[in-house]
């Protein structure tokens, strides 16, 4: 669902006090307009940019949908309404749409290229998100089809290296399972032994950081060994790009996670153009 | 000046009812901690995540400052508090820094090209920042040495081509100037026509968009050979990127803007590491 | 960690033009003032009603921490500063303690019932909460000693009756663990055959809605039949009180959640007394 | 009027980031529900329910209205909508009708009392409300039939024991004589004489706080007996309960408030059923 | 009490970026500044001129307070602190001082007028302010001598031709009089034998509206011959002013509203004076 | 473009928590009304009040247009709805127009003066405008013919004596020049001489503050004499009012700016008059 208000924020941040150059020299007269894609790729934010040219009275006449696969030149929304609103509202409308779809774009690479070698696992998001947009920098890695991961520090416990510089595992783990009995549990362990002991506590994912694919087949070989590997889930996570993604997701693992989808996007190119119309005073 | 409210905000975004994590583990202790880049270039954002911090009540030991060149490894912020709030603004600070840094960076390389071979151009920004962040973006590219441009719709005056498909330009131009004395006028042109056009109704700036470097210099010569180059200012927009970017400043152009700096940026790279403390109550 | 803003939106609701009793009447005196208790109970809401205080420059003299077990007559908190603040603050602190302190109050009741037969089990809350209050309600109720549950609809998944009126059992739960692996999924089920259904499909928490301590035993007796039962999370929910709470705990849940803890709230009596002092100019 | 701003701000508490369950599970369709009271009582609430259901697009095809009484079974509200919506604002919306019904049928039950020994006596309220619902628990109760009081520090003026401790009485009264000919002054006293005293010193309002109901007669002997009775209106307060408030009402006072009307809250309740529905594409 | 967030809130409407030339040309140095009155009258805003600078970190160093009257020349403010920040907070805080003092002025005027012919006369405001200012020019009215009036629509009852437009007038008065025992009724009439309706009635307050002088007298002997003028407080309302004021105070009414004294104010002039200071780093 | 939300925030300045005397005495019935002029001028702020009217389902049924200039008597605005909406929004939109309209009128009076002895030359505003109404401000001089001037310190550099008692006047300029190639630098100058040396140091824009014509006229000269009249546009600013300022337009200058425009407004007197109606239930 589109957050009207979240939208309306972003408008006011690109016009605190409305379009001088839009109020100074067009007149209040109606046009339509199309914004095309001018790159191939994954759309997102296309709900948001409807939903901000809908409450400013432009009507959407024809478009794509969020996750729909686009090609150059393919009109992604079609335009129609009062030419001043379409001029307030096209940057913002195209920063919403150009960053998500560079996201979900880049994250259906990702997960297209790990399915293809292990289809059960997952790309998945981190906290690394532009503040101010990390609701949608998550909606866009969804859209792309990645794991959302949790949303904020809110939302999900993981017990990472600098909590566990100042209490020790055990105690960590059982304080939050104390906690509450509603979250998962994960933990970031920098080795095979403590993912066993991270297990053994009742972790319920392990998030193996910065390992190589070997040491990580490693840990997994431990806990298989073990008959802990079906207890929990296994997060990689740490460095991992296009390249080396395909041997991380060929050891096994659950879920790779890359702060890169998020806070390393490349934007989605896009245009709006105006077709110029016969005047009429509306 | 960082604006407390925007970081408090940035951090309700990714703590908007605590840090589940630290609130359960974490035992009322202090600690120190340090910030370290994990690659070269410039900083930006030290002002913001120092503000944040201290907000909390940590206390910042030592700081690099916005506009010092680190290289891998140094320490960018010494920090000394509750571990509790070192952990609460932990993430917010480094996406904040990671960013800004990222655009400085670039920003500064960008500039650093155009110097060495025009060192009257500069680099200017666009308004394609991420939605939300806005003003650090802008303020990232000046510290990198870039000019800001316009930050909004509402201070400055630039008419594109979307507005010259509704209205001819010596009218745009003559409602332009009688708005206000005040701003400067900019016009989008894609002709050497054009600009003489735009330049004898009273235009301040001239946007040559998407032209190669030849009919830039082509553009200038005819401005040149009617004595009108030294009336405006001539900035350049359009696709430029690392490789071609020496080339356009080669032509003499005033500014030459880019919307990668802030639609495209890579995150700069940085580390916070807790040093594990002797434990008292504070 | 105290919000604030919140504390200080709370304290303009009550005071969005200032006191004007106070400010007519009060000339500027400093004064001690005593908060105590009026009933015995467990103590909450004292680090919201401390931080308000505080904020406006009243000192905090003596106090007794949240989760503090207090009788009738002891002093909570000590106050010494502006009369004039002390009387701004005086009701805002005292409708957040007392309401904090009830909530605490009546789950740590509850949860020493369950704890004296069945030590495993715990007391848990839900999102009947009053609108404007749930951090502070889901606050009230750790400090009492129960287990916050999901904290919105944004981060747990519950699928509930309403739900399946909509889409079939297993179509829900593959969709959910679809979603993210990082969140439990809860499923609330009317029958022994339904919570068999639902563990199988990968439930992690189930929710027995409105069923006997019979009903209760039976689905557990089927769960265990089936190996089952240490898979999962039992929770209970739906009419609960403190007269069959202790008949649900016997049958070795492990959580009971209960909505009037939070819904049907009894104030915890609590008095703010002013001592009269020698005026003088501050 | 029900105002939309707090109600989505109620919302947002419970959905900062969207339903993940919904989104989850279930489609795009459409459905019908309907809102049953489980008790009998007097509604409150209805308006604010039905402005939020209305604003996400559910239609409320039959309502009763605040201020109705209801009993066990009945419709409280049918709703036809988008099934996605009607989950998302169900547990804001029962608990705004629940609370604010659980008030309004505690202060009609009290306020029936009342009227039977004593018709031109009323039913007050405090501001001892949950903060963050002052307006909506102030409105509840003048639904059921009571006398909301001031609404805030800023609208009204009563002179309490604590600040007695500070300003002798003629002081104080002569001060707040001084502010406003505008607005009523109201004077807490504890004896007969002190009662005298604020009367004869201008008070419009006496509040007698924690008598007996045997000085509460002897203090209106007084009074009667001084004949300025008449000029002021009696407010009784202080541990007045169901048992209690029958022989203070017989006493002949003009008002009765009870802070039990909206701090100690029985709430009112109530079931939201989703009724299948052939599915089809909205 | 000065409300920061109202400052701050009117700060940002002065900088919402920053103070662009400030930022661009001076370097952090500090320096000390004046501000002094460039005519006579009553301060006011001072207290809120001071809130923001020292919100600033700028040291107040002297200062007058709301209330004193001042002389052409005299120093109201003296500064000290960064000359950034007194350079960023100038503008809103000259605007605050200068609106506010200019209202305490004219209201000090006209009370003065009022008292010299009839003492307990008193001079009240209307609702006609600056729609964001109200709370301060209402705070200003009551610095200069006057009776704030109601501050909205919320917390004051007033029955105005409008509204008997449409009801009886004791209809009127009766729906008032059932709302709430803690409120005062006014009512607006434009007759004596209206008048005397609204007093019988139950008024508290009556209106009258735009009577001439000698018209205010008649209705006054009406009420005085019918033992009414006692029970009711007289306001009288409608194009008053400098000349006309002391006629109508003559006439013995209690209260005289003007709603010039905020809806056409005269500016108090102000000058802020940075002194020149030997640069050196902070 | 109206801000609706700026507009309910001056909505709920007035109406906090409804409108009591409205909500107590009207039932729910439609009427008409009619705003009228009680004076002849410019309006300004139809737009304003009338989105804030048909936000809450009052129709238009008639307006004058925001620039129209009107005559006493004339009918601004008809109106037809609920009784209750009108009298809510009443005084919030009659404070709008009545001082947008003020400020309209009077900047159109002395927008007429100037031109009738220097066409070319303009009325501006300065940023001396009422907290909290700053956009409305600028927009009603607009309205009136005048020039907005900057909005705020963010979007315009203007260096002014306090800059220059900190820094030399060549230095600021070269600062300034550095900051952006997209603003117009002003400075303010008091002796032709300083004028001539910002201006050789690349102002665009001179402020000449507080001069008598003869002096203005002088520095004109000068600049004239060394050619450089035509490069700077000449703003004269201090002290201006209706008698003076056909002195200043006739010496030539470009801009005249005059703070007491929006500082010290004399309301737009106008009435709203409700047409009694046979009642109807909506």
């Amino acid at each position: 669902m589109a957050d009207l208000d979240e939208l309306l924020r972003f408008l006011k941040e690109d016009a605190p006090a409305g379009d001088v150059t839009t109020d100074a020299i067009i007149p209040d007269i109606s046009c339509t307009a199309a914004i095309r894609a001018e790159q191939e790729g994954i759309l997102a934010g296309i709900d948001e940019a409807s939903t901000l040219f809908a409450h400013f009275g432009v009507a959407i006449t024809s478009r794509k949908n969020d996750g729909e696969t686009v090609k150059t030149g393919d009109v992604v929304l079609s335009l129609s309404g009062r030419a001043k609103k379409i001029l307030l509202v096209e940057r913002t409308a195209l920063n919403i749409i150009g960053r998500m779809s560079g996201i979900a774009t880049s994250t259906g690479k990702m997960a297209a290229i790990v399915r293809s070698v292990n289809p059960a696992c997952r790309v998945a998001e981190t906290r690394k998100t532009c503040p101010g947009f990390r609701r949608l920098d998550k909606k866009a890695v969804q859209i792309g089809g990645g794991d959302p991961h949790r949303m904020n520090l809110s939302d999900g416990i993981l017990i990472k290296d600098n909590h566990l510089a100042l209490v020790p595992l055990e105690d960590a783990l059982r304080a939050a399972r104390n906690h509450s009995a509603y979250k998962k549990i994960e933990v970031e362990v920098e080795s095979a032994a403590d993912a066993m002991k991270a297990v053994a506590a009742g972790a319920d994912i392990i998030m193996l950081d910065n390992m190589t694919p070997a040491r990580v087949q490693e840990t997994l070989s431990v806990l298989n060994g073990n008959r802990l590997r079906d207890r929990v889930i296994i997060e990689i996570s740490g460095g991992i790009d296009e390249d080396s993604i395909r041997d991380y997701a060929a050891c096994g693992v659950d879920v790779i996670s890359m702060g890169a989808l998020t806070h390393t996007v490349k934007n989605f190119s896009l245009s709006l153009e105006i077709q110029p119309v016969k005047v009429g005073k509306e």
